[in-house]
């Protein structure tokens, strides 16, 4: 421990993992400064409404500033961790304009997981994940573009391409993402263009397993790929991606291989940790598992470092699966065991991970639903879904603007959050591009 | 006329003038084309709203074609005008990855203006304007990225520029801002910082006339400028700005030259018209006025061209100002003449304009309005302000939006849509960076 007169906790990451470990230190004597990239919270399990114009930006990335304002042992800095020295027990951050290593007595290292591509780097500018604001406002851009796209050509291959939506993984996102795209098509584009049908629209879901949301179990998945199906979606299991173009996905199952003229996709498959967590493991000795995610001992903390805390995605830690749920958990676990250290009340206790389910909205209305065993789909569980997620969503605000814009585009059919310009000069649609304040 | 069965109608521009064309022309028996370059109509009066934080872009840019969904004769395209054959009758549209010629029977053109730095076209980077989506969320980006930088730095000077904010243009666009920014440093960021307060924060406001809000007349640019004073804004009039870096600002007055220290400005003075305006007078003989503004005859058409309609902000008429009232009146008297020249009802009349007064929001709940002669300042101002700006705002969901997020901001504090990330390999601040569909 330092001489400081209170221990200097530092955050790395203000997702799940982090903000909840800073907001259960309310009270704790300790001095925390929470490093992130961004100025917000992200509230990932929505993102995917982003990308299809039903939320705007703002309602899912509350202000860690905001959020944490009455938490006065909390200070929010904006930068990057970019490297560390464990035994002086600081971190390299660069910050914009500027550069420092911060010193910690304890540190929290939380900084999330991207996507992957399985070794093809190449896939990504084709087929964005969807793990930050930028990536779905990336989407939300390509999605409406891609309709505009396909009023203004005349031929109807390349209509019928640009009407062409691939969503690639089955998993939670891909599911959402999946069924909000076949809504979008099908009901809140009626009557919006002359040119064509919107309807007409194709949407296929690609998952390489034996079924989507494997881990629902068979009667779920059945539920879930029969309304994506009543939805238009066409849900294609057991079937790998093995290329994608700027025009194409190429496909491989079964059946052989399959080329699909598509100049929309979604990656949705894989995650991969950053290079910053392997190099934490290896100055650690500990492990990283394929993903790169790190293994911590069964306390979250790495070996022979008992002041320093994984949690979240890029934590690995017997199979847990990198769900808001357990990041939270682990957020809160390091948060506590750091209350006990510096009580003196004894070492680290294993994390016991406490399940309480996993959901997917797969449409408006229709949600499939396994809560502590309870297994339950269609309206029941939408309404579970609806309920779970205003919970959890951070802030009074955003909650009460989340559920109205929910009715508007729900029992209405609006999708409000879809402002894309055309810039001629540099041949790009544009949602929104900005400078930097150095650069002005 | 051609020889098409319905006369074609080609509306160039979205905003209020072009819009409200199209919509007048509902029944009528005519063949429409509107062709913007964004996929949205925009609210600009509500535009400052966005660059502060308290809106969502989809809540002042509803989609043109889920406004106009119930128009059968409306075509909506994306696309920008880049010149005419006046001859032929025809527009040159280019549309991303295409491009065309449209024939018109009828033209309404109506692409608005842009913003003017009076020969000194080296501010732009300095001192964004707002006029679009995106120029709004670059203001924010640096709003909100200026005190995210001023926590970063320990240089109190530095500090001292990031924390000071310059408004060019006391009209009501800059009024606006200005009130809004005092209103974000000394109420919304309450609380948001540890390193410094935020409500230490200097706004300045400079323009070149005798006083702010000119045209609202002495007793009530009195009253605003007593209003933004109150909220801590600087308000420097007979002040002309000479030169604007990335540093500073210089401004000349009877005492003389000043340099200020500040990094962020917003340009809210003067307006220039595109050189597609210039090349559209020069092909009829019509004169532009120093703002490149087409001189139109008393019915709004171009001379020797009863065919050619020029409303909104690009037409300069008898002096009117560009504001939205007299965009939807020209667009409104531009579509009933079209309607009577098809009917063979005889030609055009001259535009008359009902002034309905105008009205700026200094702060939340104080207005200052001029309303067919009334004019009140206050809570009473600001209730007027509300009620209409609601009214005319585009669509029940985005008023129903807008007045929830007015209680959420002015009531509360929230600034909630301010979400930016900080890219390091870029260098840059982003809100929202995107690619376009044909670079996939």
């Amino acid at each position: 421990m330092s001489a400081a007169a209170r221990p200097r906790v530092v955050i790395v990451g203000g997702g799940f993992g982090g903000l909840f470990a800073a907001k259960f230190l309310k009270h704790a004597a300790v001095d925390i400064t929470l490093v992130e990239r961004t100025n917000h919270h992200l509230f990932q399990p929505l993102l995917y409404q982003v990308a299809t114009g039903i939320l705007s930006p703002g309602a899912v990335a509350p202000p860690l500033r905001e959020v944490l304002k009455r938490h006065d042992n909390v200070k929010v800095r904006l930068g990057e961790v970019t490297g560390f020295d464990l035994d002086a027990r600081t971190v390299h951050v660069e910050h914009p304009a500027s550069a420092r290593d911060l010193p910690y007595d304890f540190l929290i290292f939380g900084i999330g997981v991207g996507g992957s591509y399985f070794g093809h780097p190449e896939f990504a500018p084709h087929a964005p994940t969807m793990k930050t604001v930028e990536d779905a406002l990336t989407l939300r851009t390509r999605i409406f573009g891609a309709f505009e796209m396909a009023a203004l050509t005349r031929d109807e291959d390349e209509r019928r391409a640009w009407l062409t939506f691939a969503v690639v993984g089955g998993g939670p996102t891909g599911v959402e993402v999946a069924g909000q795209i076949a809504e979008l098509a099908h009901r809140s584009m009626d009557r919006n263009f002359r040119e064509f049908d919107p309807s007409s629209a194709t949407v296929v879901l690609f998952e390489g397993g034996e079924e989507i949301l494997p881990t629902f179990g068979d009667r779920l998945s059945g539920k879930a790929t029969h309304e994506l199906t009543r939805l238009g979606v066409d849900v294609r299991v057991k079937t790998r991606v093995t290329d994608v173009t700027r025009d194409e996905i190429v496909v491989s199952s079964a059946d052989g291989e399959e080329r699909l003229a598509c100049r929309t996709k979604v990656w949705a498959a894989g995650v991969a940790a950053s290079p910053l967590a392997r190099s934490l493991a290896e100055a650690t000795g500990a492990e990283v598992d394929r993903a790169g995610r790190i293994q911590v001992l069964p306390d979250c903390t790495l070996p022979g470092h008992p002041e320093i805390y994984v949690v979240g995605d890029v934590m690995a830690l017997d199979g847990l699966p990198g769900v808001a749920e357990v990041a939270m958990q682990t957020g809160i676990h390091a948060a506590a065991s750091i209350k006990r250290q510096t009580a003196g009340e004894g070492d680290p206790r294993p994390f016991k991970y406490r399940d309480l389910g996993s959901m997917a909205a797969v449409s408006r209305f229709r949600a499939i639903v396994d809560f502590k065993g309870i297994r339950v789909g269609g309206f029941v569980g939408w309404m579970m879904w609806a309920f779970i997620h205003l919970t959890f969503l951070t802030g009074f605000k955003n909650r009460f603007i989340a559920a109205i814009r929910w009715v508007l585009s729900f029992v209405g059919s609006a999708r409000t959050e879809r402002a894309l310009g055309w810039d001629r000069t540099r041949a790009t649609f544009a949602s929104a591009e900005t400078r930097p304040p150095d650069d002005s």
